[in-house]
């Protein structure tokens, strides 16, 4: 199996079908229609997500923890949308937490755990190649005296499950691996990874913003204690998350104070947005695998337009990938330049993960895989959605086509 | 000064406007239009508030740490928000920190401080009558080597500026006041104890959630370091909150990860919920002296006819209390049943904090006032806001005047 979508320099240059001519009499089309290839960072709210929150938004208004009718109603919306969500995944409703994104998860997750178990062990193992949500958790604990084990990865981003078993000691208290790649796509082995490591009676979190709602998850057969997602990343509105938490598991909470979702998280429920985050993941489970092999095609087709017409490498796992995420390195192309000279053209994609695009540092994830520091500045992430087109495939290729040349040439 | 709304026997029997029966007429009434005299627990959402929020749960739905022309925009907006917000409470912009709503913002400003300043010190100073999120926050710490002091209040539910300073030590690294009191409307002395912390270089952070868009706030007037405050509670929505952080105070993040907002608080914006808020401050702005002193009214006029007709105590302050807060005790009841009662007459009110409401212990906001066991569990909060009318009022009035003795047949 190779480890990544690298092809030979034959295949760039022969059976290509654009040339710059058309390539740039497409990419002129863009203006008319923005073409929003940025769906990692986050998604276009469904119409339907929408109108679920409105009324919570307007005429229900209560505190779910409030005993009135008003009140009573809205913890009912709330307890709608878990058991929304607990079936989707395959949990008990009470495992469940809703927090206010993927970020506070992760954090809950880890930092909970640490302090929960602080009695038991000082040590974490995590990955090489996860969210900055789990990093400077993790970063933030070992300036309180934890110790953490960074593993790292193969060139397709792959962390072996092996090496995770080999890292554990009898101070582990938690392992944290990320389940997709948010700049890479590379999905890990966490079921194998959570077999060994739940032997060694170490608790296991998982990641799952980037595969939540997109590929199939059922938190039984992954065998993890902990798991994280955000309802931004599949059609859902920005500020809701949640925890799975399996029951029985120690956790300290993140946020203190009053009682709300048995004591794991305090604060009053966001009802619109848990609203909206149900409504989503009942969408996603409607169409989720119809959508993710459809939105994977589209993604092997912009691959291949690129590889011919525009050239670079693919990085990430050529079997094991998320089906909406293109990680395109393009050596000697300044990415963010090219970001911004896309957007011109009516293109919306990123140069690395959303969170981080201020930051002037290489990603960790491109240097985890092998990548240098030069080309992991030259490396831009286009990831499809649920609104994509093979039309938007075309313009995205052929405005590629026309800019990338025109950037090389500023190259140094 | 009377320290509390204590009326005599006199005044409760004589001069009283309604009988039972008028009281029972304008009870039946209510099934009609339900009352909500549960501001203090949530308050509804403005519509001008909704419309501003709607472009960011459809087509506005960028995040805003992208680069391209959605992220942009998304950002742009957060910042106008952050504009709003900055000149309403007289901050800079930068010292706004957008949080998950005023459970985080508290968490954050405790637990932020004490793991920031760790170096220098291990004490905490608050008080008996903070938030759950702040006591709670504050027991943490405890838990992990920390020493809090929770300093006590008169029967009014006041701390003494001069015990706060005389209970600072050398190893002393935050005082955490409580603004305004979420149960029982008493507004602390907090530029007092502000002034007199920061003499000995101890940062003070007030938690702002009931007063702020209630009544004039200036962070340079109260002297404070860190104020937190959250939409729901001034007519925006749930799920956003903010902590102001004075340029230079040193904080930890509760949530680490990505760089949004200046690194002290990661996750993706919440941009309708920011939006929302902005809109939620601008319209207090406008509004607020206006509505707090007809709210006073309203509250005081309901106030004359329950020690009038029902009879009772009124807790909290009688000069430096919350416009909307009623705290109201009525021996021999049992405060569950009464909202319970109300509820069913269409009168939505609280029997305590709304996220204790599934609590079993009394109120330790009342048990610090002095009140019993008993009286706490005979309390119940009416809180008032922009949608209450005379005419609520009236009904509010007329239905405990119908309910109460009927309660109190059944009370032990």
């Amino acid at each position: 199996m190779s480890t990544i979508w690298s092809r030979t320099s034959g295949r760039r240059s022969g059976g290509c079908k654009l040339d710059n001519g058309t390539a740039m009499m497409h990419a002129g089309l863009c203006s008319m229609n923005r073409i929003y290839l940025d769906h990692a960072a986050t998604t276009p709210i469904l119409p339907e997500v929408c109108k679920a929150m409105m009324p919570h938004l307007s005429d229900e208004y209560g505190n779910p923890s409030s005993l009135h009718a008003q009140g009573r109603r809205a913890r009912e919306t709330v307890e709608v949308a878990r058991d929304i969500i607990s079936v989707f995944i395959e949990a008990n409703p009470g495992e469940i937490i809703f927090t206010g994104g993927g970020s506070e998860s992760n954090n809950l997750a880890i930092k909970g755990t640490a302090f929960s178990l602080r009695g038991r062990g000082n040590h974490i193992i995590t990955t090489a190649v996860e969210h900055h949500s789990v990093i400077e958790s993790c970063r933030f604990l070992e300036s309180l005296g934890f110790d953490v084990t960074y593993i790292g990865v193969d060139s397709a981003g792959m962390v072996d499950p092996d090496e995770v078993g080999r890292a554990i000691t009898r101070k582990t208290i938690l392992v944290s691996v990320i389940h997709g790649n948010n700049e890479i796509g590379t999905i890990q082995p966490v079921a194998e990874i959570a077999r060994i490591a739940r032997g060694y009676g170490v608790p296991v979190h998982t990641d799952a913003v980037q595969t939540f709602g997109h590929i199939p998850l059922s938190v039984d057969d992954l065998g993890i204690d902990l798991l994280s997602a955000t309802a931004h990343k599949l059609y859902g509105p920005k500020g809701t998350g949640l925890l799975y938490i399996r029951s029985g598991t120690a956790i300290e909470p993140l946020i203190h104070g009053g009682g709300q979702e048995t004591h794991f998280r305090a604060g009053t429920h966001n009802v619109a947005g848990i609203t909206g985050f149900g409504r989503a993941v009942e969408m996603a489970s409607g169409m989720m695998d119809e959508e993710s092999e459809r939105i994977a095609r589209l993604r092997d087709s912009l691959i291949e337009r690129i590889l011919c017409n525009v050239g670079g490498v693919i990085n990430g796992h050529e079997h094991r990938g998320l089906p909406g995420i293109i990680s395109l390195t393009i050596p000697g192309i300044d990415a963010d330049a090219l970001v911004i000279a896309l957007d011109r053209m009516g293109i919306a994609c990123s140069s690395g993960a959303a969170c981080m695009s201020s930051n002037f540092e290489p990603s960790h994830v491109l240097t985890a895989i092998g990548r240098s520091r030069e080309e992991a500045k030259s490396t831009i992430r286009l990831s499809l959605g649920r609104d994509t087109n093979h039309g938007e495939i075309e313009r995205a290729s052929d405005a590629l086509v026309a800019i990338v040349p025109k950037l090389r040439k500023f190259a140094p």
